[in-house]
C-alpha cells in the first residue's frame, strides 16, 4: 500500500513538473520562469559594483533561496523522471544544472560566481509554457522555413565571410597599423563591423582610398542584406500559401478551398 | 423653445468637433493638427537654451493661447458628448486632458512644463483627418498584418531577449570591467547596440576574443532581421492576395472568409 | 530655300539632342553623361584643399570648359525645341539651367561655386540613356510599387515621426543637458540616430534608464524596418504574379499564360 | 606500356584533383580546404605584431610548407588539365597561382608577402565540395534571382549614387570644414556612411540644420532598404512559386519556359 501511495505521490509530482497542461503543472510552470526571471535580476544586479555595495548581503540571500528552489526541483526532476540517463543528459538536464553550479562552486573558488547567467538559457522553458497557446505551431513555421533555407543561408554565410576576410585583407594594406587597423584579425573585424552596418567608429578609414574601399563595404552590405530577407521571405511567404489545398468541390468543381474547410465557400456543398 | 436651440447648438457643436464629414469639421480637425503641431515647435524650442534667452516671453505667450485653445477644446468636447464618462477615461480623453495640465501645472511647479511633450501624442489625431481618404483602410491593413503576425514576433522577441541576456553575459565575462562592459546590465545594452546594428561605440570590445563574439553577434544581428521582415512580408502578401473580410457567418458565427465566398467554409450557410 | 535649311538643321538638331533613338543621339547623350561626370569630379576635387592648392588652375579651366559646353547645350535645347516656356519651366529646364549659372554667378560673387554641384542632378539624364535598354521598364514596375504603396508609407512614417518626437522628449527628460541631451530638437536628432540604426555614438544615453530605454527604442527600430519592407515587397511580388494572365487557351482551355505569351505552353495552340 | 602507364597515372591524378564525385577527390578537396583555412590563420598571425614576435618563425616554415603544398598542387593541376592555356589563364587558374607567386616574391622584395591574403578567394573552392550536396542549386538560385533583378538593382544604386552626392555636397555646403565635412568627397562618404545606416561616427553634424537634414536622410536609407529587399524577395517568390527552366526552344531558340510547359509559349512547338 505504501509503495502504491509512493508510486502515486511519485506520479503526481511527475505530472506537476514534467506536464504543462493541468492547472497545477501551469502554475508550477509559471512559478518556474518568475524565479528564473528573478534569479537572472539577482545575478545581474549583484554586477552593479554600487548596488552591491548597499544590498549586496540581501542579493546573496536570495541567490541562496533561488539556488536551493532550483536545486530541489532538479532533484525531483531525476526522482520522477523514468529514464532517469536520457534527462540527465539531455539539453534540458545539463542546463538544469549548470544552472545550480555556479553557487555551490562559489563557495570553493570565487568568480564561478558569474557562471550563474547561464540560468537565463533556462528561459526557453518559456516557451513550454507558451506551448498552451498558438505559440508552438508558430515556431514550427519559423523553424521549417528557417530549416528549409538551410542550404542558401550557408552559400549567403560563406559569402559574407569570404567577403570580409578580403575586405579585410584589403583595408589592412591600404590604411595600415597608423590608423588602427594594426593587423588582419582587426581589420577583418572591422570588415564585419562595417558589413553589417553596425559601425561603432572605433576604427574608422582615415585615407581617401580606405574611405572609397570602405563606402563600397558599406553599399554592399546595404544591399546584400536583401538576400537572407529574401530567402527567408520567400520561404515564409511559400508555406503561408501552401495552406490553400488544390481540393476540388465534388458539387461544384471549383478549387481554391483553405485546408480548414469542411464546405465549398462557393456552393456550400460538402468538402471530402 | 430656447432648449431646443440649445440642443440644436450643443448637436452642431458636437458634429464640428467630433464628425469630420462636413466642410466646417474637417476645417476643424485641421485647424486643430495646426495648433498641435505648432505648440509642438514652441514647447522644442523653448528647450533650447539660447532661444529661450532671446524669445522665451513671445514662446510663453504662445503656449497659454495653445493651452488655452486646447483647454476650450477640451471643455465643448466634454460638454457636446453624450457619454461624458466614456470619452474622458477614454484614450483620447487622457491624451485631451494631459495636454493642457501640465501647462496649469507649472504655475505651482517648476519642471512639470516639460510634460508638455505628451501633446505630441495628439498627432495621432492626424489620422482622423486622413480618415477621410483611404489612409484608414491601409493602417487596417497594416495593423491585421501585425496582428495576425504577433505570436510569430513574440517568438521572436523571445528569441532576440535571450539572445542579448547570453551574449552581454559572456561579454561581461571576457572583456570586464577595465574595456568599458562594467556591469551586465550595461553589457546586455551593449548587446541590444550591437544586435540591432545601432553600434554607437560608447562600448566596444578591445581583446581579440571578445571582438571575435562580437562579430558572431553582429553578423547574427544582421541576419535575424531577416526573420521579423519575412513574418510581417508573408502576411502582407498573403492578404494582398487572398483578402479576408471581417464579415461573419450569419449561421455558425465563425470569421475569416474569403471575399469572394458566398458560403460559409464552415458551415456551409449562405453569407450576407 | 534658306529658311528650309534653317529648319531642317534645327530638326536635325533637336532629334540629335532630345531624341536617343538614333545612333546621333545616342552618342550625344553618352558623350553628354560623361561630361556632366567629369565636371561632378571636378568640382569635387576643387574642394579638396591640397589638390586645389596644386592644380587648382587647371580645374578652373576644366569648370569653363564644362560651363561653356553646358550653356551651348542649354542655348541649343532653347532653340530647337517647339514649346520654349514648358521646357525652361520643366524640371529638366531648370536643372539644366542651375547647373551653369553658378560659375557666372562665382565671376561677381564668391561662394556660389560651390552651387554648381547641384549638376549632379543632371545624372538623372542617365535613365534617359538607359531607356533605350529594358531600363526604363524595370524602373516604372518600382515607382509603380511606390506609388501603390505611398499610402502605407505615410502612414508608416507618421507612426515613426510621431515616435521619435515621444521618444527623443522622454529621453531629454531622463538623461538631461548634462549627458548630451541639451534640448529637445538634438533629442529627437538622437531618436531618429537610434530608431534608424544608424547609432553615430556622438550622444548616447549614460544612466541606467536611458540606456533602458534606448534599448527598447532600438529594438522597435530594429524590428519596424520589416514593416516598409513588407509594404514594398508584398507590391512588388503582387505586381510580378500580375504577369500572367487570365486568358484561357481556346483549343485546350487551360490557364496561367505569360502575359508574353504568344502559343499555349500546354498544347501548343495560337492564343487570342 | 610506359607511355600508358603515364597517361593511367595522368587521368588518375586528375580525377583526384578536378573531380569531386569519387571518394578519393572528395578527400583531395577536402584537404585542400584544410590547407587554405589554415594558411589563411598563419597569415592573420603573422600580422599579428606580438604572436610574429614570439612564433614568427614557427608562422615563415608554416608558409612555406603551405606554398610548397600549393605549387605542387598547381604544377599538377597544369599537368594533368588537358587545355592547359585555359585553365591558366581561367578565373581559377590565375587565383592559384596568385595565391602562391607572393611567398617568393617576398624572397627578393619585402611587403608581397601580404598579398597572400589573395588565398582567402580560393576558398570559393569550398562551393565545389558542397557541389556534392545540394548547394549548387540553392546558389544557381540566388543567382538566377539577382540575375534577374539586376536591371532593378542596377536603377536603385543609381539613385543612390545620385543621393549621396548630393546629400554630401548639401552637408558640405551646410556644415563646412569647420565641422569635419573637410571637402566634398568627405561629405560624400559621410553620406554613404549615414544613408547605409553604418554610422562611425567619425564625422557627424552639429549645426541644428546639418543634424535636420542628417535625420531626413537617415528616414531615407532607413526606408529604401525595402527597395533592394523588395526586388530580390519578389524574384525569389516568383522563382519558387513558378519555377522557369533553362531549356531553349529548339525550334525558336528562346527561353524562359516554364518547368510544365510542354510547347513553345512563342512558336507553339514541341519542347524536349
Amino acid at each position: 500500500m505504501q509503495a502504491d501511495n509512493y508510486s502515486k505521490l511519485k506520479k503526481k509530482v511527475y505530472n506537476i513538473i514534467f506536464e504543462a497542461e493541468t492547472p497545477m503543472g501551469k502554475a508550477f510552470d509559471i512559478g518556474l520562469i518568475i524565479c528564473i526571471l528573478l534569479s537572472i535580476v539577482v545575478i545581474m544586479l549583484e554586477s552593479v559594483d554600487s548596488i552591491k555595495l548597499s544590498i549586496g548581503e540581501l542579493l546573496l540571500v536570495f541567490e541562496w533561496i533561488f539556488t536551493v528552489i532550483f536545486t530541489m526541483e532538479y532533484v525531483l526532476r531525476v526522482w520522477t523522471v523514468k529514464k532517469k540517463k536520457q534527462y540527465i543528459y539531455s539539453f534540458y538536464g545539463i542546463i538544469d544544472l549548470l544552472s545550480i553550479l555556479p553557487t555551490y562552486l562559489s563557495l570553493v573558488m570565487s568568480g564561478a560566481h558569474v557562471l550563474l547567467i547561464l540560468r537565463s538559457v533556462r528561459l526557453i522553458r518559456v516557451f513550454r509554457v507558451l506551448k498552451l497557446a498558438r505559440f508552438v505551431g508558430e515556431g514550427q513555421v519559423l523553424m521549417s522555413a528557417l530549416k528549409a533555407s538551410r542550404h542558401k543561408i550557408t552559400v549567403f554565410l560563406l559569402i559574407v565571410v569570404t567577403s570580409v576576410i578580403l575586405a579585410g585583407s584589403l583595408m589592412y594594406m591600404i590604411e595600415g597599423k597608423e590608423n588602427g587597423f594594426s593587423n588582419i584579425p582587426t581589420s577583418i573585424y572591422w570588415a564585419i563591423v562595417t558589413l553589417t552596418t553596425v559601425g561603432y567608429g572605433d576604427i574608422s578609414p582615415s585615407t581617401p582610398l580606405g574611405q572609397f574601399v570602405a563606402s563600397i563595404i558599406m553599399i554592399l552590405g546595404y544591399g546584400i542584406i536583401a538576400i537572407p530577407t529574401g530567402i527567408v521571405t520567400a520561404e515564409m511567404a511559400y508555406q503561408k500559401n501552401k495552406v490553400v489545398t488544390t481540393e476540388v468541390c465534388p458539387h461544384c468543381l471549383q478549387e481554391g478551398h483553405d485546408k480548414d474547410a469542411v464546405h465549398c465557400k462557393y456552393c456550400g456543398g460538402k468538402l471530402n
